[in-house]
């Protein structure tokens, strides 16, 4: 079992969302009346809002992206856990100046119910929003099901291009919606397992694999993937993932993408130099571009080892949107 | 054990380097007969050079600090080795334009004996050179016996610091080496262990930690620290080493900080989050301010699990330096 840095397992979720506005107060500031809504320390005007929520174990995922040219608030659950509906709710009404809210999260089922809840609330208070949600993980389900696929790693992609859209002058929360609904939808993620993390009110690990094990396709809360087998070498890893992304998103000779090597946590940005040095070359062979990639701890699960690959295809207005600069730490 | 994602554990140190520079070409160059020298991409021209070195395993320390602000090139050794002798020739030819060149690394007895056979050679080739040490580790030998102490996290702040330096206009190697001393005389590091990392050529865990005890001063390789004892909670783990920093470098009411919370690896970021919601609390207290934190993962041990504490006392100059922009992934 891995061990944690503490104080108790019920304060965990709670005492690191403070640790990090107290880290960057210039950044970020704490609302709601559970302390587990996270907004932009100076917000927005005049501009369509943009909310995310979900669990906390991820970090920088959810909470860390709020930030100008990202996100303007977020509601945080408990670890592995949605968020509450009044924290939905104060997330929404902090993000809101007269232009209507972009829902941006991943599709996970109390997450929807929540959002939804606090949207039909708030739409009576006459706070229009809307709802894209990310459904990236291609280890969830198969290209016919997709809107039943998990959100992971895309989700950032669809922040930042979102982020950015919406701060140009005259957008309106449809073109928002419209802009991260095509990133999403152009968007693919699979991810491999190699050892668990522990949620610290359970004590214990989500799941076990054995010393030569490995999982293909498991979800970023250790939900069941495409297959368990023998743990593979990077190059045979990297070409697997890559294979399987590029055929579900059917990428062709001449393409571009964006590119993200995410760590779980654990894992170690050695590893995903290795994982990169094959992609880049296997991105070569199949003739696609692709902008400077993201290799780091992008969306993780605390302590998990593993990794994720993650592929956007670009056209001219999701590159010149990803290219845009945000402020975050 | 923890696995790994990699090919061959001979190939992990070079795949490693090879996809970083894959990944940032526009920053990073591979040079050197081995491959295991790192350039920036676009080498500086009229200022003195600052060259690091270190073994492989602890990125982004010490290789991904090579940039624009930074280093100028850096020799790299194996997981947990010391760089070779041809590397770290290799690594101050390329950082010298005629201005000389700063050598800055950890306090360890093979990096000290290569880059002194590298320094001696090629001042035969009339390339000067100075060298600074980092000894800011407390975990590692007492404040009498400083200069016998381990270099670990403190480096970084040396680096950002000696980078500014060199590149103000007219600074002469003696004003690098300068500032460099002073930014470390200045630096205080303790580092506590949870669980251990595994160097892939021996493939086991480099020391053994029961489920309930932790070391505090635990080298960054797993050399022994201060003691062994129960887990402790972040926050009393927070206030001994913050008391224990504090009192070694003699910190007063009214002195002014940086502050640097690093994961050694698996550590995530919430719970570096509940350790600076301590720290900073506790530098109130005492009346010490500070700037905004590093709270990441800025020197590590690949998948070990642990944190580590940095304070440098600053100075108008040193607050200064450290405050210039700089261009790292």
């Amino acid at each position: 079992m891995m061990k944690k840095i503490l104080n108790s397992p019920e304060e965990y979720a709670d005492q690191a969302l403070q640790g990090m506005c107290q880290a960057f107060p210039h950044l970020y500031a704490q609302s709601g009346e559970s302390g587990r809504v996270i907004t932009r320390a100076i917000p927005a005007k005049d501009k369509p809002g943009i909310v995310s929520g979900g669990g906390s174990g991820h970090l920088p995922t959810f909470a860390g992206y709020v930030g100008p040219g990202l996100l303007d608030a977020c509601a945080v659950g408990n670890v592995f856990a949605g968020p509450a509906v009044m924290d939905c709710m104060a997330a929404i009404r902090a993000a809101d100046n007269g232009k209507g809210v972009l829902l941006l999260f991943g599709n996970y089922g109390g997450d929807k119910m929540n959002f939804a809840m606090a949207a039909e609330m708030l739409e009576a208070e006459g706070i229009r929003t809307r709802t894209v949600l990310a459904c990236d993980d291609v280890g969830s389900a198969s290209r016919d099901e997709r809107l039943k696929r998990r959100g992971v790693a895309g989700l950032i992609y669809a922040y930042k291009v979102a982020g950015a859209r919406a701060e140009q002058p005259g957008a309106t929360l449809d073109d928002v919606a419209e802009i991260a609904r095509r990133a999403l939808d152009n968007t693919v993620t699979l991810g491999v397992a190699l050892s668990p993390c522990t949620v610290p009110e359970a004590g214990k690990p989500t799941f076990t694999l054995a010393d030569n094990e490995m999982e293909i396709g498991m979800g970023i809360h250790g939900e069941p993937g495409i297959r368990r087998g023998p743990l593979l070498t990077a190059d045979t890893l990297a070409d697997e993932m890559l294979t399987t992304l590029c055929e579900d998103s059917a990428l062709e000779a001449g393409d571009r993408v964006a590119v993200m090597v995410n760590s779980l946590g654990a894992t170690p940005l050695e590893e995903l130099f290795i994982l990169w040095r094959r992609i880049q070359s296997a991105l070569r062979t199949r003739n696609i571009s692709w902008l400077p990639p993201q290799i780091g701890r992008y969306a993780t699960s605390m302590e998990m080892a593993g990794a994720s690959l993650t592929l956007m295809k670009l056209d001219d207005e999701l590159a010149s949107l990803l290219a845009t600069p945000v402020v975050s730490p």
